[in-house]
């Protein structure tokens, strides 16, 4: 039989998806599962969004153009001018998901062999994209214990090798909930361009900030137009997941024209996705304040229950709908397996994220569990109580 | 400014796009161009998938499984058995367009500086994918004058070195229209066995084959489960180019797990798509009946007319919907911008694609064209006239 590829060999597979056949098997035996190991939003899609597909009126599904529709472009730009990010419709390549949108740009800004510093702990899929590319990953650690904050620029500094080609944040962050202040990324910014490096920013979750924060965009800084590169999605923003539209934007054109050509290679982004996308941006803000109302109530409402578990330790997210939870455990890939085969109250359990895959350095977040707030407060609390419950019983 | 990535400056630009400028400019002049170039198809979708897009029921769009919805792998797997292709459901990993498909698949079986052989001249997009992985092209060399049938056996097997690790061909043929006899098929199954190699067919254009031929697919060869893999794609059959659905098919369980990390990276291939594609399976024959009628109506006018232009050799194409035609010049890239800036009938021009492109020989393809019978007959008739005329002026 003919050999797959030491590429293919080395790309990591998901240490949540390792846990899906436990959770299949759970579910056969009948058991409930509260699913807080997953970023789908239990939210509704905007009407808008939805009528549109509804009411296309296309008669032959046609190749769009590679850098997306001129006229979702244009609305686009219109978008990021309210969030004060001056961009044109041509400063904007539109992509299949953000995943579409870091795998073009990992390719053209890293070769083999090229590094990239990420934050860590950091979305796993960006690991991902690195083995695909051959990127090496450096890790810049960040700490529970002050919220998952930028670590002193000196030591990010310090991480920065003849190798590296950029810095990837996410911001707010997946699997933290961090929101990072403008200070910081102005610091990003200098740092990068010191060192000339990119600048990249995955800011999928921009609208869910919290506590009267506002959100800094990388694409807000002056002077740094040929370092900085958002990747965007409409997945989390509009509870828009399967549309698998997302965007890199830019205003360096050498990116722009690379990342074109491998757009160009794929022929398009998907017509139908594009349509809900464009549509959805004209979605009210009263959508958006009522989301918001309810991440923050159900962020409050989890945070409180986890503080009230002995042992636990947990930062407290200013962004996106997750948080990182430090257990009194030593190995949460085992204890996650635990709760979907061994434990329930009354013939409920939980699925929880093991958070080892958000880290790159060894032995980092093995006692630690991502938990994203996608379920109702009723269910967060049960889930909650389960995990309580569970802990009083687990042995590792 | 940071630089891009050495491969990123490798990725070649579609000759095609390099026209497209000119193509704009004659459009503001007032031209009206006839689009040869493009493997748009004018079919109208057909209306049960467009059906099921306006009738869907979503309410959150939400990510669906990573390999592809359950439901639709198993009306694919019933839709190939149609076509005496046996595979299971779980032989199928859904993906966005058979670009994504091709790029996961090259990622999956070849390193950087493996080696994959394909029949040239060949879809120019191929190149563009060993380009991001860093594969090498190795061409096997067809000729217009056997309508770039397989070249003997022998001098395939002369192209195997220690690097290659695959065969690709595409059958029917872009850009060639050549339909592979099931001879042919069974001589590359035997040369893949023997070299341990895998063999990857890319047949987009399985129902597009005329003059009672029957298309015979490298999965209907016996023991070699482990070599073959297909790529596949809603696109052409059912002139869904915007939805961005194709799908990998493979009985070799290792190459499916390997493909299906790259997916799992990229989370979903897009969910309205996936229901249009689902719905389009029931697409009745009498649309396939209808549509490969008036493509062989189409086909016979076109290679008739093309007889008649003085010093032309054309390849009669037994499938899919282009062909390629020499032409009496010298440069065809020159030429196909030359008719776009300086030529016209009554105000009305033609838009070839150059078949350098297709070629990786260097050299090869300089005075051929790509045309794609994607128009109906009227326009074919006007559009060859114009390159008649046009050639009795043009000086290369």
């Amino acid at each position: 039989m003919p050999t797959i590829s030491r590429k293919g060999r080395l790309m990591p597979e998901s240490p949540i998806r390792k846990l899906v056949p436990y959770a299949e098997q759970a579910k056969k035996n009948g058991k409930f599962i509260y699913h807080l190991n997953i970023g789908q939003p239990d939210i509704k899609t905007p009407d808008v969004a939805l009528e549109a597909v509804k009411n296309n009126t296309v008669e032959i599904l046609e190749y769009s153009r590679s850098e997306g529709s001129e006229n979702y472009r244009t609305k686009l730009a219109a978008y990021y001018k309210k969030h004060d990010i001056l961009v044109k419709p041509d400063d904007i390549v539109v992509t299949t998901g953000a995943s579409e949108a870091l795998l073009f740009l990992f390719s053209s800004i890293m070769d083999p062999g090229d590094e990239v510093i990420i934050s860590e702990p950091f979305y796993a899929n960006y690991i991902a994209f690195s083995t695909a590319t051959g990127v090496n990953v450096v890790p810049a650690v960040c700490n529970i214990d002050d919220n998952f904050a930028l670590p002193p620029i000196e030591t990010f500094e310090k991480l920065i090798t003849p190798k590296t080609k950029s810095i990837l944040i996410c911001n707010p962050g997946n699997p933290t909930g961090y929101l990072y202040s403008k200070e910081e990324i102005e610091q990003l910014g200098a740092l990068a361009k010191k060192h000339d490096l990119f600048l990249v920013a995955d800011e999928v979750y921009r609208e869910f900030v919290y506590d009267g924060a506002s959100h800094f965009s990388i694409l807000q800084l002056n002077d740094l137009d040929e370092h900085t590169i958002l990747i965007d999605s409409v997945s989390k923003r509009y509870s828009m997941c399967g549309a698998r539209v997302g965007c890199l934007v830019s205003r360096n054109k050498t990116v722009l024209q690379t990342v074109l050509k491998y757009a160009q290679a794929r022929l398009s982004p998907p017509t139908f996705a594009q349509i809900a996308s464009e549509a959805a941006l004209d979605t009210p803000q009263s959508y958006f304040d009522d989301v918001i109302a309810e991440y923050v109530d159900r962020r409050d409402t989890l945070i409180k229950a986890l503080q009230n578990i002995e042992g636990v330790k947990v930062a407290t997210p200013k962004g996106a709908f997750y948080c990182i939870v430090e257990l009194p455990i030593k190995n949460s890939d085992n204890f996650a397996q635990w709760l979907l085969e061994h434990f329930d109250i009354d013939n409920e359990t939980v699925m929880i994220a093991p958070a080892g895959g958000f880290y790159s350095t060894p032995g980092l977040g093995l006692n630690q569990v991502r938990i994203a707030y996608v379920l109702n407060k009723e269910s967060l609390l049960k889930a909650v109580n389960i995990i309580k419950e569970a802990l009083k019983v687990y042995k590792d």
